[in-house]
């Protein structure tokens, strides 16, 4: 089986990247979905998202997490901060610096949004064995860092 | 370890869930920085990638997968119809309907902007053994039912 590796893919493996692809595709559906229903925009809400993720960050480390232009990223953080989803702050590390901080935990309309999704995850999860369940999230961790990976090489290559 | 499943959830469901989130704000950029690169809109893009899942459909159910406006969808298949992603057709089996039928597979561009992921993914697949990839390719068809299930429910609900 070991010489599968350097082979053509099994079934399987083919099977799987589908899956994955599936995935993907409905991932992006939902959060455009959960983004117009909180009466955002997409890349608006995906910064949200970022910063929940991330904490506070610079709006040059946004602009390069997202792929948006620094113009852009300076609008949308703009229009966060006018709705209360996030705070500019001078950055107590480097006071020259300026942090974009997110609140948006405390609305509660984001976390009642997102409610469903997360007590669904969490009965999924729960249908499995502990030893399952660290596989599955070992394997999220692993997809991704290659997503990660992807998006640099992305970012990296010039635009048409 | 079953009563788990009505009590607090432990930490590794909770990180779970948090990987889960991850994994989607990764795969959303992900989907932006292609669709950039390939000088499509998001949601172009995003309706080439679920006409490549599903195969034709009317402009109607690309309306309601996108969760996009009648009229919007209109204009969105006209633009990829023009950059030949996309070709309108009568419904083989039902004249008076119009269905959309993806092309985009012959278009080398979007093949060769996937294929690093592909080939990433393949050789994390082909890293796992058979009942762990199975175990694993099960789970990604449960996360797609949910997030299936997620979509419907917010777009049965009124939008802000």
């Amino acid at each position: 089986m070991s010489s599968n590796q350097q082979d053509q893919p099994t079934d399987l493996q083919e099977n799987f990247t589908l899956r994955m692809r599936g995935l993907g595709t409905r991932t992006v559906v939902y959060q455009q979905n959960v983004a117009a229903s909180l009466g955002l925009y997409n890349n608006d809400y995906l910064s949200v998202d970022i910063l929940h993720e991330k904490g506070p960050i610079t709006a040059g480390e946004l602009s390069k997490l997202t792929g948006l232009a620094t113009g852009s990223v300076t609008a949308l953080i703009d229009r966060l901060e006018k709705n209360g989803f996030v705070r500019r702050e001078n950055d107590p590390n480097d006071r020259r610096k300026v942090i974009i901080v997110p609140l948006y935990e405390n609305k509660e309309e984001v976390s009642n949004t997102y409610h469903p999704l997360h007590t669904a995850m969490l009965k999924l999860a729960s249908s499995y064995k502990v030893e399952e369940l660290e596989l599955i999230t070992q394997f999220l961790d692993k997809a991704s860092t290659i997503l990660d990976e992807q998006i640099e090489h992305l970012n990296s290559t010039p635009r048409k």
